[in-house]
This record gives C-alpha cells, sequence and structure tokens, in this order.
C-alpha cells in the first residue's frame, strides 16, 4: 500500500525567488490513499510585481535570443528534464497515475519540448523575427512590396492549466511561449500543483532558461488579470465555467488581452459501417474505446465520451466492451498490475457520480459499479470510480449524452442507422477536441470527416495500415493542432510552428525593396543587385552580402548543344528532336532547347570549378521556365545572395551554413528564361585565415 | 449647390426579400445640406429567421461551390459593380464624400474582390476545402501521417461596419467571408446606409449570387446576437465602447463566437531624423501628413492623428503643414475644386469639436478655425470642420494625443530627440493599426520597425524610391493584414489567403497515408503507388489517377557519362573532374556525377519522345540531393501523380490543368538519392475523342 509522503507548502515561485504562502493553504489530499499530502495558497504574492518583472527582465532576455537559441533551450531543457524523471514519475503516483498515465504526463511533456526544439531549428531562420510567405507584389513597377513579419509580444503569457495533466499541460504551452521569445508565468491547478512545481524546480535549477522567463503561482491570481495588456496572452485549459469567467473579465475585454481556451468536449468515435467483427478493424476498435475510457482514469479532455456503432452491431460492442472492462484491474499504482488507479479525488468522484447520474437518466448503465473492486487501497478513502459503459438506444432524443460530460471513465455507447446519422450526432458535441473513425473504406472516411470536420479541432482515421504506429485518439501531438471550437472553447495549441504565433504579432511591412531587403535580411525581388569584387563562389559564408550579384559570360545555345544534350541525358522529347512535330505543337511552335540544358548550361556559366568555400549545390527550389530557348537563342545568369542560414556544425562538419541564391537566366533580348533558387553549403572562413 | 434626393425608408434584405421597416425611422442628414435624406429602421426584420436561412439556404450553396467557381463569382460581380460606379459616386456626395474619396470607398471595395477573385484562382485548389502546409511525418515507420485540412464554418458571417467606408468596408469583409464558402448578414452603420443597401441591392440585382449568401439589415440587430452559435463569426469597425459592448454579449462568450474587432487607433507618422528639409523625403512627409488628414476628412481609423517629428525640424514641419493645410478648398464635394468635404453628420462635427478641446489642452492650435472657409455650402448647415493641426511640446507628459481619438481632420504634431524616444512615442499609442516612416535610411527603418512592430498591426517605409508607386499610409491593401493589436481591438483582416481562415475551421487530421491521400485529393508521402497500365505521359488530365506510378529502366552511370555531361553543360566543378580534389573533399570523397545531370538522366528516363497529352514541363520545385551518384551506380527514376490542378483555358489554349508529380531517383541500393516534384501541363481529352 502507498504511503503517503507529506509536502506541506507548496511554494510559488515570483520575482526570482522561491515563496512560501503566508497564512493556511487549501489542503489537497493523496488520491489513493485519501491522507493529506499538500498545502495551496498563493497568499502574500504581488501578482503585479509578477507581472513587472517578466516584461522587464524575462522579455527582453528572451527576446535578446535568436530562433535557434531558443530552441537550443528548449531542447537542453528536455535533456535535463529527462534526467530526473524518475522523481517525477514517484510524484505522479499521488495523483492517482499508473506508469502509462505518468508517462503520457511527463514524457509527453517532454517530447514537446523536444520536438519544438527539433522544428525551431528545421523551420525557422536563426533570426529573432519571422517572415511569413512570399512577399506581395502591391504595385506594377515592383517599386513598393509587401510582405508579413512575425515579431514576439512584448507582454507576459499566463498559462492556466488542468489538474490532469500537471506536467505535459504545463509544458506543451511553454514550448511555443519560450520559442516564440514570451517569457510565462503558470498556475497550475490546485489539486496536483505539486508536480507542476517540481517540474518548474528542475526547469530553474538547471540553469537553462533566462532570469525571469518563468514565474510560477500555485494557488488563486489574485489580482494578476487586474494588470494585463493587449501585449499578454492568457491560456486557458478547464471546465467552460471557469473559462467564461475567466475571458468575461472586465480587464481581458476591455483591453483586447489574447485568450485561447480548452474547455469540456465531447469527442466522438465512430464503428464504421464497413467494420463487422470479423475484420482487424473491429478489435482495432474495441481496444481503443477501451484504451480511452481508462487512460488517466478517463480524466482527459480529449477521451471518447460518445461511441457511435451501427446499430445492427451494438450487441456485438456493448459484449466485447463490457467483457475488456470488467477485467480492468483497478488500484493503487503502486502496484504494477494495477491498469486503472483512482480519479484525482474524492471530490471528483463525487462529481463524476453527479454527471453519470444525468447520463444514466438518459439511458442504461451496461457496466458499472457491480462487481467493481480494488486492489491495495481502500476504496472507502481513494478517489476510485469504476469503468462505466452507458447505452442510450435513442440519441437524437436525448440531449444529455451530447453536453454532459463526466470526467472520469464514463462513456456512452449509441446507435446510427447510417453515416448521415452518424455525422448528425458527432455534430450534436456543438464542437469537439477530436473525434475519430475505424474504417478501412476511404468513401466512409472522406464522408466522415467532411461531415465532421467544422465541428472538430481533430480527426483521427484508424485502420489496420496504421494500427502499430498510431498515436491514439486521446493523444495530441505537438505537430498538429490541438483545441475544438464551441463547447470546446475556441482555442488553439501547439501545432508545430504556427503555435507560435499565438505569442507573437503579425505586422504588415510595406516599402521598397531595397527597404525590406535591409529590415528581413532576405533579398527581394526588385531590390539592387550590387556585382560582387570577387566570384561568390570564392568567399565564405560569413563575408556574402545580402543582394551580392555575379552576373555570368553568354552562351549561344545551338542545335549542336541540343543533341549532346540529347544524346547525355536520353531525352528526346519531339519538342527538341523532332522538327517537324515540334513545329505544330501550340506550346512550342518549333525547336526548342531542353529547360534542363538552360539549368545546367546556367551553372556551367556559374560555376567556379577549383575547390573553394561552396561545399555542395544541394537542393534547388520555385524553378520556372518562363519562355522556350531557340537554336540561336544566346543566355547569360544572374545569381544573387538571397538569404544566409547558419548551421549548426556537426562532428567533424565543417562550420558554415545554407546560402540561398536566386537565379535569373534572360535571353540577348533581356527576356527571363527560367528563374529558380539554389541552396548551397557555404563554409566559414577557418580560424586560421582569419 | 447640392439639392437633396429624400430616398426616404431604406429597406432591409432579408430572407430573399426586401423588407420596408414597419415603423417611423431614425433620420439621417445629407452631408453637405443639413437635409434629411432617408430614414433607417430595422423593425419588422425576423432576425432569428435570417440567420436560419443564411444557414439552411445560403451556407449550403456557397460550399457546394469550389474556391474556383466562387473566385469567378467574386470577379464577376466586380465586373458588375464597375459598371454601375456612377450612381454610387453620386450617391456617395451626400455623405460628404469627394470623387477621391468616393474613389477609395467604391473602386477600393471592388478592387478588393478583384484582388481575390485573382488570389482565388492562383492560390487556391479548385477544391471545397484546403490542405494547410505540408504533411506532419508523426511516425517513425511512416504508417501514420498528419496533416491540417481547412473547411468552411456552417454559420453566418456577421459584418457591422462603420459609417466612413459603407462600400469598401463591407466589400473587404465579403471579398474573404464568399471565398471562404460563408454566407453574410451585412450591418451597415446607419447614417451611410443608403450607400450601402445601393451596393448591396447591385449585388442581388445582378443574379450572380446564391440564394441566401447575403442578407442586410438597415438599422439594428435586435435579438440577433442571441442566436449565433460557435459556427458564426462577426466582424465589427467602429468605436471601442460599442465593440466592447458587443464582445461582451453574452451569447459571445458563452458560445465562443468568433469576433474580430477593428476600433480606435491613434496612428503615428514619423520623420526620420536623417531627413532634412533639402531631402526628397521631406516633401513626401509633408504631402502624406496632408493627405491623410484631409482625404475622407479624416475619417478613417488609419488616418495619422501622431506626426512625430525631430524636435530640431519642428518649425519646419508646422510651418509647411499649416501653409498646405490653409490652402486646402473646403466645400460641397459636387464643386470639383473641392479637396476636402464636410463630415459626416453634424453630431460628428459635436463629437470631434468635444475630442479636439480634450487634445487642446495638452497642447495648442497651431492650424484650426481661423480663416476657415466653406464653399459651395453653408457651414451652419453642413457638418463641416477644419483641418485642424495641434502641437504637443511635452508629449511624454500627456497622455491625451496618445488616448483620443478626433475622428476627423485633425492631427497632434510631437518632438522626438533620438528614435528612442519616437519609438516610446509611437508606442504610446497602446496598439495602432499602422504607423509610418520617412526615411532615406535602413538603419532608421530597421530600428523603428523593430522598436513598434509588436504594437502595430502595419508599418510603412515611404522614401524617394517608392515614392511614386506606394499605395500610402492610411490604405489598407487586400494582400496584406488590417488590424492592430490592444487598442486597435486585436482584430485582423484580409491580409490575402489567410483572411479566408476566419471564416474556417481548422481540422487535424490523421490516418494512414492512403487515406490521407484518399481525403486529401493529394498524393502523400508514403501512400500505395500502383503502377500504371500505360506510360502516364501517353495519358489525358482527366486519365491520371492520383498515386499512378510508373518506374523506369535503369541507368549506369559511368566516367564517360560525367566528362561529356561536362562537356556539354560548361560544368568543370573539381567535385566531378578532378579526381584529386574530390578524394580530398570531406563532402564528396571521390568523384561524383553532376546533380543536373542525375536529374536529366531521370527525365530521360522517364520521358515518352513522341508528341502527346504532356505538353510541357514549365516547373520543378522541392529539389533535394540526398546522396552522390558516383561512376558505376545504377540509377532507375519514380514518378508517381502527386496532385492535379484543374486550369481554366485561356483563349486559343487547350483545355487541361497542371500535374505535379513527385519523382524519387534512386541508386542500386534503393537509396534515395534525388527527390523533386515536376510540374507539367496536360491537355484533356479533346471532345471528339472522348
Amino acid at each position: 500500500m502507498e504511503t503517503t509522503v507529506y509536502l506541506g507548502k507548496v511554494q510559488s515561485f515570483a520575482q526570482g525567488r522561491w515563496h512560501t504562502p503566508a497564512g493556511e493553504g487549501r489542503p489537497v489530499f493523496h488520491a489513493v490513499t485519501g491522507e493529506p499530502i499538500a498545502e495551496i495558497s498563493s497568499e502574500g504574492l504581488d501578482f503585479k510585481g509578477m507581472l513587472d518583472y517578466a516584461r522587464t527582465v524575462g522579455g527582453p532576455k528572451l527576446r535578446q535570443m535568436t530562433f535557434h537559441e531558443r530552441a537550443r533551450m528548449l531542447k537542453a531543457l528536455a535533456l535535463y528534464l529527462n534526467e530526473h524523471r524518475a522523481e517525477l514519475y514517484e510524484l505522479s503516483r499521488a495523483t492517482g497515475a499508473t506508469k502509462q498515465d505518468a508517462w503520457l504526463d511527463i514524457d509527453g511533456g517532454i517530447g514537446t519540448f523536444f520536438v519544438y526544439a527539433s522544428k525551431g531549428r528545421r523551420e525557422l531562420p536563426d533570426e529573432r523575427f519571422l517572415l511569413e510567405g512570399e512577399p506581395e507584389r502591391i504595385s506594377r513597377g515592383g517599386t513598393f512590396l509587401g510582405h508579413h513579419l512575425l515579431v514576439p509580444l512584448e507582454g507576459v503569457a499566463i498559462h492556466i492549466n488542468a489538474f490532469n495533466f500537471p506536467c505535459w499541460g504545463m509544458l506543451e504551452k511553454l514550448a511555443p511561449t519560450f520559442l516564440a521569445g514570451m517569457p510565462a508565468i503558470v498556475k497550475p491547478a490546485s489539486v496536483t500543483a505539486y508536480v507542476a512545481e517540481r517540474v518548474v524546480r528542475l526547469m530553474l535549477e538547471s540553469g537553462i532558461l533566462p532570469e525571469g522567463a518563468l514565474q510560477l503561482i500555485c494557488g488563486g491570481v489574485g489580482d494578476l488579470f487586474d494588470h494585463l495588456t493587449g501585449q499578454d496572452v492568457v491560456t486557458f485549459t478547464g471546465s467552460a465555467e471557469t473559462g467564461l469567467r475567466l475571458k468575461s473579465h472586465p480587464t481581458i475585454l476591455r483591453e483586447t488581452v489574447r485568450f485561447n481556451m480548452e474547455a469540456d468536449s465531447l469527442n466522438f468515435s465512430m464503428l464504421g459501417p464497413d467494420v463487422t467483427p470479423d475484420l482487424p478493424e473491429f478489435e482495432l476498435f474495441i481496444n481503443e474505446v477501451v484504451r480511452e475510457m481508462t487512460i488517466k482514469t478517463g480524466q482527459r479532455c480529449t477521451a471518447i465520451r460518445r461511441t457511435l456503432v451501427p446499430a445492427d452491431r451494438v450487441d456485438a460492442v456493448l459484449e466485447a466492451l463490457t467483457r475488456r472492462l470488467r477485467e480492468v484491474v483497478v488500484g493503487d499504482p503502486a502496484n504494477e498490475q494495477v491498469q486503472m488507479g483512482p480519479l484525482v479525488s474524492r471530490d471528483q468522484v463525487a462529481e463524476v457520480q453527479a454527471r453519470l447520474e444525468e447520463l444514466a437518466a438518459a439511458g442504461e448503465i451496461v457496466c458499472g459499479r457491480d462487481g467493481f473492486s480494488v486492489i491495495d487501497a481502500d476504496p472507502e478513502r481513494g478517489a476510485f470510480f469504476p469503468p462505466t459503459l452507458l447505452y442510450c438506444a435513442r440519441p437524437f432524443e436525448h440531449t444529455a449524452p451530447h453536453e454532459v460530460e463526466a470526467f472520469g471513465p464514463v462513456n456512452t455507447v449509441m446507435p446510427y442507422r447510417d453515416l448521415d446519422e452518424a455525422i448528425r450526432l458527432a455534430r450534436m458535441g456543438r464542437g469537439s477536441l477530436v473525434g475519430s473513425m475505424v474504417t478501412a473504406d476511404p468513401d466512409v472516411a472522406r464522408t466522415v470527416v467532411f461531415g465532421t470536420a467544422p465541428y472538430h479541432g481533430r480527426l483521427l482515421i484508424l485502420n489496420r495500415e496504421c494500427a502499430k504506429e498510431n498515436t491514439g485518439h486521446g493523444s495530441p501531438l505537438p505537430h498538429l493542432v490541438h483545441g475544438g471550437p464551441g463547447r470546446a472553447g475556441g482555442g488553439e495549441e501547439m501545432g508545430g510552428i504556427r503555435g507560435l504565433y499565438r505569442y507573437m504579432q503579425r505586422t504588415a511591412i510595406q516599402g521598397s525593396p531595397d527597404m525590406l531587403t535591409a529590415i528581413g535580411n532576405q533579398w527581394m525581388p526588385g531590390a539592387s543587385r550590387p556585382e560582387a569584387d570577387v566570384h561568390p563562389f570564392r568567399k565564405y559564408f560569413d563575408e556574402l552580402r545580402i543582394g551580392e550579384t555575379y552576373t555570368t559570360a553568354r552562351r549561344t545555345v545551338t542545335e549542336a548543344d541540343i543533341v549532346n544534350f540529347a544524346g547525355v541525358s536520353g531525352d528526346f522529347f519531339y519538342a527538341h528532336m523532332d522538327e517537324l512535330a515540334a513545329r505544330e505543337s501550340e506550346v512550342f511552335q518549333g525547336r526548342v532547347a531542353h529547360g534542363y540544358f538552360v539549368l545546367s548550361a546556367a551553372a556551367g556559366l556559374f560555376v567556379d570549378p577549383r575547390p573553394g568555400p561552396v561545399l555542395a549545390n544541394y537542393g534547388l527550389e520555385n524553378l520556372r521556365f518562363t519562355k522556350p530557348v531557340r537554336p540561336g537563342d544566346t543566355i547569360q545568369a544572374r545569381l544573387t545572395v538571397k538569404q544566409k542560414i547558419p548551421r549548426e556544425a556537426r562532428e567533424g562538419e565543417r562550420p558554415g551554413g545554407v546560402v540561398r541564391w536566386h537565379v535569373d537566366v534572360t535571353n540577348q533580348d533581356d527576356e527571363l528564361v527560367a528563374t529558380y533558387d539554389i541552396l548551397t553549403l557555404v563554409a566559414r572562413r577557418p580560424e586560421s585565415e582569419a
């Protein structure tokens, strides 16, 4: 049996130091033993002072770092936390988490840091700002351009988290916040705040975060909201009721503070009409429903609450689910045999029971308290709740299954007659975080996806092809958006790099190409192209200037070139080789050189054959052949430094970076015949030569 | 002198028919003559019925159309409105608009439709949904992928507009709404609703819009808000006070209705410290300030309200502005000499006067009512207001110039000592729609842009290079976002295709590559590649199937190939031609084939030489050389239909479309050596052969 170690008053971290609450705190209890484990209070914190501190100390320090520096910081934090997982696992047991539950919370949270660290270095420039999309040509002559710039907001991100994922819930919000360059104040739910506190303590102890980047409030937020401005961001995960109260705060509304919310969600999972019990998808479905009901004891905003089943397969599904649910071992997660722990608290037991009674009024309980037992714990003291399956035979007549969220291992099965009914049922949740369908039929998947997408933030299609690698109905991933419309709160979190936008201001910038080049550090179409003093392939990474240009010698393309190129490449396409057919073609109206010959000849014109700083041409993008090149045409290329992306050298590599060159190939009439970007690796000047 | 034609009760358009208000309406007055021109009331409208009608009739009809169909609809509407501009110009005069003002409102609005029509066809697929970004590889083995899908929301867009741009303000919101596939209900400001009504009437008369796509409320919105859901969107342009009231509506908050707001904005314009009166930029600055003060009689949310000037150039600037402002001819816009018309109403005169008095308490009026005169109109009856320039010598001590918006031709000049001060002053607006700087120095521009970007939705850098083509401080463009943080409301409108996202739900989809291919109609990495029955270059556009693949013969690359290719291309880079240097190179470790040879040889392997449906290869994207090819290696290519984009045939063209092919080139060990997409034009089967 678990024994409870009393943790005492949980501290907050404010203005650079740990703070012990002044008075008596609210007691929180061990989920298994029911004994007090800690006290929570934010009494004595100076909330305005915390905001000022983040704004004046943490914000400026984070904004001085580039995206790559912040990404490396996230990676270092993730590695540090990884080394200290054992104590977090230990602590998580008191919240009722099994090892598998703790893995989701702890490794899931750390994994989010890893993914953002990796995306930050691969998908973002090594700058303090982001240019979004392509420049917009907003003038005929091209002397006036527009572009979109993203810079970090200069306020504070306030993250208010739910009790179920004290680690992941915090880290999934912090990853895009820090990568974007904003400081944060986190406020975990009181009942599991001691886990969040330990994670924050580890991050601070690591010494990796700049001063002021992270503060922690355990307990209420006091007058914090009164001091927010339009540069701040609030994110909230929790009940719709609390969320509504927070987003209605006069300061939030008056100052147009960005507010992102994840709230209640009556997620559906559907067994496809094509899936009969003999198909492997049938078992996948049963496994998924059982797993989603029992993992985290059903305390997941993404859990399956509504299970949609073809009417003629209801009996088979209820039977299979009931059999499996009765086998689930419930008890103290310290025992490795235990598959499902308690709810987080006795209060939650009462809450889930009350909601269950509302649901039961709309159907029947197929599997529940009957025969329920608990191992290694006292069911009267721990917060245990049986896996509970309901069946609602008339789901269009009852609103409860679509409206009432029992935040525990509770799920309602309902029948549908055809896909149209299934889609209507799914939409009755009025906005959910996630829906899933188990089907082997792409037509079923397509119909359900387009029928339910407006009401869902995420949709999962499960079949035998992805069964092994699929991450499950309930798991938000850092690469994909997490959030849902309507009842689910209308928010969006993560989603890869787009998750940073919530913490940044998008600003349209307009000006001449030279001005936008100077601001964005990226050559813009129409900007100056000063001729390089020496061949730019002889320059090191550091020596190349944005806009620097090399104009090649010219080359007259002849019929012999075309024939030779056809011979070497094997490309005897009629437009190049068949005089008669080429003349008849509307597109070519005569014989033309191979596009790839133009590309190759341009390279022949601009390449510098000797070994030098340009190590390799490893890629090419946005190639367009804009005009045919005919025998007798004379071509010339212009090569301009468009962008420089420093790269961390891996073990044994020469330090350097990627240089993106813009290439224009023109003919004797100065008409563009081809345009593209090439990507090269360019070395830095060796220190011995510097 | 203008004579007032009484227009009577302005109608609304609800549930498919024009509606005349039941009782007496609120009178609105001619801005020049002060005489009543119309009555506005929405009495008798069934607001819930309007929502239901849009949801059940307009929404489904718009969603049945593809993006390209909706884009063509926008173009047809723009062409129709263009033909009826004369009557709109005529009507606009009653609002006080000069010809130039009306051009901004009417041609500006129509232009927004044209830009969205063009972007819709160029930048969007011919589908009913949008795939955003690249697929996310969320599993090691690649059997489970993620992607982001955008579909139209299934509710109604409610557009509540300000009085100053009855045409543009409506059309700039409708363009992305309709292109996204959502129906709209527009509610213009009462005082100029008769112009908006005429625009709506023209659009409906054209017969181009599907039934239910557009409804109009002239007058109050009654209980409309009570019936909104999370599938609806509200946009609001107007005062912060009204905006705050609307977004605090219990239904907006409870149902998480998307709410987008553009409100007050104390926009700045700055004369750069480098700009002395002898530079052309000085005159550009004076022109811009005068233009922005007088255009639309200063009734523009984007007008310059705060003019930041180096302290030692204040006298020169005040003198130049005053001289120019005194020359502005004010009066009845029916007279072509008139450069500035009246405000929209006598109420606005009183309002602007009241705000002016607050501003005057913080400084002095340098140019104002003294010597002000009006031509062709009675200044006691029309809503005239003089161009008014203030000077605030201590802008850090006074909050009024940064807080009080006098929505008329009113502007405060303030001095700054250095760039740091200028940036601090700009930010004192606490969030603005736009800021501008006139400077010839890229360092000044960079410093001001990054110093003010977090507080601005748009920043304009004006210098001699873009003087001729620049569109002006005050003009939002459909290509760029319009909106600002904080006081400006925190909203975003337009911004090209991203403007559609406000009317769409983003949904993450997860599943096997084959499932995602079936849903998105685009081949995903890892999805099946069934071998084509005949060479796919012999197939017409309609006959090609997504995923269909052609595996070529193989080719052994030899030293002779490299030498021949070098000879034809002229590319004698050491890695290909210098055995010794290539061996010494860390990157190559021996002689390798040209990357462009691999590309050309792959084309030689997959091309079908005879004339056929594949008309041309006009582009190439995302090329990466992933592994060197050495003499003796044997390569092979696989060509897969990745995406098909139908194209409208231009005059004389063969109908067809773009086919994007994914190409993988591998070596004898099945290792990838190159990967890229090629873009081809492919003909449709001629009708004679069909």
